[in-house]
């Protein structure tokens, strides 16, 4: 089980460099719906996913959330290291979706390495890049795309990451992705249903017209 | 009149490095209302700015607008160096809020410095986690505040640009700065004025209350 594959600019670092990673690399493997990082605690550092899913989302006092990225085989995620990025002033939380097997380099080594590998500094700003090009484009969907749109995109990714029309999902836990209240979510369902694009029962959502549902996440 | 004690990572560069800069910085004097940054032309590079004040905005297809930041003298921009950071796929507007004196380092030799260079590779990440961390801080507020916090804190913070307690600007205008509609603007505008704290006028909206403001803002 071989991690420099994940890691894509294994291949820049001097022998020394890859020799302190490989001694300090820590492989985990947790189930569906564990917390991996927090934003209290220390920071977790690099984390290099080599299966499963994880969602990177942050939290409000009140205990409002709003979904930043999700992180699947081969991606890489700097922003469980930002605990080391001085200019970096915001901090997210990481749950597993599913059954996941992760790697994580500790933030300091990694700070490290930024600071005297200019490899390592290019490939940290080009993740950071990406980041916040995600964020962005999230804002953009928040601010502009009317809420209809945002959920049938929603409902048609989560059908599709979890390759089933019927997804087992609480109104609750939308609202939480979405950063909005429960009831909106609901009424929007309920609308959806009207439409012939759901059905709805007890925790299940399913998924009835995806033809009609994709057009108006596409709208 | 020297650029280079507003570029905070002068003094890490070889002499050749500050030479090409030095040979190529473009000095500008822009009115106010001037746009200097256009997400459909060729971007202008890294800004630094040397006195007034710029506006970082990005535009929906349909013209919305969302403010990401504002700069004053001694801030550097990064943004508007997008194009050639292959990872920053978003592109911003920026126009000058007030007369603005500014320079520009060109977006291919600041690329050229970030690959050569650890320190320009690393002054460049620390400038993007910023620029992030204001993004992500915006977006907390737009998801998580209350749209009487936000407008009491926006109305607060024009009146410390402009240091008067007189705002000469529209509600089409805050609508735009906040990324809602005038309605709702000019809704809590008159709910404010119902309540003591601003007083409405034509084209003009006035603080009479900041306290009570102030108060708001921080609740």
């Amino acid at each position: 089980m071989d991690f420099s594959e994940y890691l894509p600019i294994w291949n820049k670092l001097t022998a020394e460099q890859q020799q302190r990673i490989a001694g300090i690399i820590a492989y985990h493997k947790v189930g569906k719906g564990a917390q991996i990082h927090d934003s209290s605690a220390e920071c977790l550092g690099l984390i290099l996913v080599r299966s499963g899913q994880l969602r990177t989302y942050i939290l409000s006092e009140d205990g409002r959330e709003i979904t930043i990225s999700r992180l699947f085989a081969y991606d890489v995620s700097l922003l469980s290291a930002s605990c080391v990025m001085p200019d970096l002033q915001f901090h997210v939380m990481i749950e597993a979706e599913k059954d996941t097997e992760f790697w994580s380099i500790p933030a300091c080594l990694f700070k490290n390495l930024v600071d005297e590998s200019l490899a390592v500094s290019n490939y940290s700003q080009s993740l950071l890049s990406s980041h916040f090009s995600e964020v962005m484009w999230l804002m953009e969907q928040i601010m502009w795309k009317s809420f209809d749109k945002r959920l049938a995109a929603f409902l048609l990714e989560e059908s599709r990451l979890e390759e089933s029309s019927l997804l087992k999902i609480t109104h609750e836990k939308i609202a939480s992705h979405m950063g909005t209240a429960r009831e909106v979510v609901t009424r929007m369902l309920r609308y959806f249903q009207s439409e012939g694009l759901v059905a709805l029962t007890r925790g299940c959502i399913e998924i009835k017209n995806k033809n009609k549902l994709e057009a108006l996440a596409d709208a």
